[in-house]
């Protein structure tokens, strides 16, 4: 279906929910599921994949290596590459892929700079999957996203979803707002600080696409209409100053009260790790779905490790 | 038997010796000896134990990871987690672990403040096995010291131990000596310099379980009386200054000499790394067994795996 | 055949081609390759391969594990050792393969002083492999490059071989000078920077073993002649002055028109990473061989596994 997972621009709808020949990811992760829950299989044995992380992660790199391990395949690492690895010698990400290609099968690879994970995949003989590139995209995390939303909610179409947070530099946001441009009738509510708005190509595209959008700065001019709400941590080094920082977390930040006034039937994601933009009190709330989200996450990598190489 | 192994005050007899129920983590390392020294079995194919390390490890991290491949399971893991994982954007101990939980089967974790194994295993879904926090506790260490001696000497009670070192914040110590309390006339040395003394905690519980123990500030006060010399490294950064640093070192630190001068058949251990309290010549001395300790931590950790996860 | 890879002058002709007994790590390295294309084998099943990095590798170590891995055998790692591991806490080498020999099956160890692989081999009891210590040897690398040599071109002996770089520090280069020197009438072109030249006891072995061998301090005075132009990198640090170092880039950097002029069926190696004394243009010179060379070495440390542990 896809060579390399790169952008979710990439991301048909077929690719999603299947067509005659292909089953599609959503329907390929919940029987995911299934087999993790029981234990794991052998699909991939003899297949190995490296995770080549220039940056550490700790839910992306060990939930695809957990993926692999359920498979059948073999795992090897290199993490924090761009400080101890080859590349901190001035080896560039092409000569490293140009070598890694002949000890895996399929390389998932977090770069710092945005457009690492297309360089790789242009002269990479095997599958490439973005595993977070800079502040460009991080599709492997959209697609857990829109398969959780799909599993709670049971649709795409049509939902209002508010993208909150650090809509400048957020590539979960990018990624999902993309994604969400492939649907009919979603409605996005952008919620984030004047200083971290989402970028115009992005408001460019959804506007192409039909999206209706509209801005806002309080989550509460809108959490009583949202069906989504999509939290993001926002890092204080992106604020001028102190003050301008606590404001934002104010007037951003999720409470037991706020989630208490959102729709019976709405869910609250995130892609973690959270500080406090969502307080630890909303965790009990029925809403909160961001660990099973996380969960979803090894489901999601174990359908599409199983499309690339199986 | 256990749901997590966070202390050592939950280790009964039953489950170091074994009753009608369950054969006991001793005879278990026995088995494991076994297998080991073949190569290895299938007993958890399927599973996935994760290694959660905020500092790095050899010994521990190493021999649980091996431990688990040699019973078939797969490993996924993350080190030096304090400084590159999400926990360094703030995350607390707490979502990490409801993150974790869902990767892995079980969780091995070392933590850099006493507690953390505790507060992990307070919500997680899948056993959370201490591999040392902080100050606190590291119980499995303490499990395979134990295994040791028993091992050795055919028994544990009326044993005369002396533990040696730095008392006061060596949680090897701290887990041991908590272990020993259940056993029946146990005898204590504590050797230790002056500022470097056993917790009054741990001194209270030891009254409590009428363990006999008396302090002393040299080795060669006991040396000729005891079956167990239990070394551990005082850090230098402990002491005021260089002179009572070296001081330490010149009446705490083993020698051939002070090696010859014990019991035939008593053993001297260490947990590692040790640097130069005990001295390289004592190495060929048939009471050095400190290796050996170090070679059946693989044993007892793969005796935990099965029962936790078997 | 061997019980330990430490150094290149301990690889005989029989280890390399095979005698009646043994079909030596060429032949086997051929098959490996056929293993490693159609996926895995089993040979290694419940062996365990540890991985100890004083510094962090990207080739030689995840070569080594997906080596073990296409063999069936399980991996453990520790990465950055001196940094991190116990090695920080004063722990001595001898002390640290105490134990990790009874962890694991074979151990491939890179450290940062010469001399390191050999302390291991001497007290170890399962196989050591040198993967780099310090300015001394990289004796796997060597065997790769010679793999590569003899499947690109057929045959060793009679070869006109060049040199390149620094000669002084580079362990690949004095790893395959004393390879080399097993050989007839091999003729070494020994080229670069004054004062980055070739050890003296390196020329009087090559002396003792009838190699013949000259100077050179610029690439054109010998490009047109030789049938395999070993190219290393040479670090900015080791000259006195950036002009110097721009100078050695000049005389000493493979061009396109550099390649060109090279024999029709000549090969261009290079132990990697390169930064610019290979430039881009030459990777499509069909001369060009680095990428195979790395791709090589999954095999022939497929083989050693094989050996050492079959």
């Amino acid at each position: 279906m896809l060579q390399h997972i790169i952008k979710t621009q990439n991301f048909t709808r077929e690719f999603l929910f299947g067509d005659g020949k292909f089953e599609g990811i959503f329907r390929s992760a919940l029987s995911m599921r299934d087999i993790a829950k029981k234990g794991s299989c052998d699909i991939l044995k003899g297949k190995i994949v490296a995770t080549w992380f220039a940056e550490e992660s700790t839910r992306t790199r060990l939930s695809f290596e957990s993926a692999a391990l359920k498979l059948g395949a073999g795992v090897v690492s290199s993490t924090n590459a761009r400080q101890f690895s080859s590349a901190s010698k001035g080896e560039t990400l092409e000569d490293t892929v140009r070598v890694l290609q002949h000890y895996a099968d399929c390389i998932v690879m977090r770069y710092h700079e945005e457009g690492g994970a297309a360089r790789a995949a242009h002269i990479s003989k095997v599958p490439i999957i973005n595993g977070g590139d800079g502040s460009g995209q991080h599709p492997t995390q959209s697609l857990l996203d829109l398969f959780t939303i799909y599993d709670e909610l049971g649709a795409i179409d049509g939902l209002h979803v508010a993208l909150v947070g650090d809509l400048k530099h957020g590539r979960t946001i990018h990624s999902l707002a993309y994604l969400l441009g492939k649907f009919d009738n979603v409605c996005l509510s952008l919620v984030s600080p004047n200083n971290l708005q989402m970028p115009k190509d992005i408001l460019n595209y959804l506007n192409k696409h039909n999206v209706n959008w509209e801005v806002y700065d309080k989550l509460e001019d809108i959490i009583v209409n949202i069906d989504v709400l999509y939290q993001t941590r926002v890092q204080k080094e992106r604020f001028m100053s102190l003050e301008e920082y606590e404001q934002s977390k104010g007037t951003l930040s999720i409470t037991r009260d706020l989630a208490n006034s959102m729709k019976i039937d709405s869910i609250i994601l995130h892609p973690l790790p959270r500080v406090d933009e969502i307080r630890y009190s909303v965790d009990n709330n029925h809403r909160a779905k961001y660990f099973t989200q996380a969960e979803n996450g090894l489901y999601v990598r174990m359908a599409l490790l199983k499309m690339l190489l199986g």
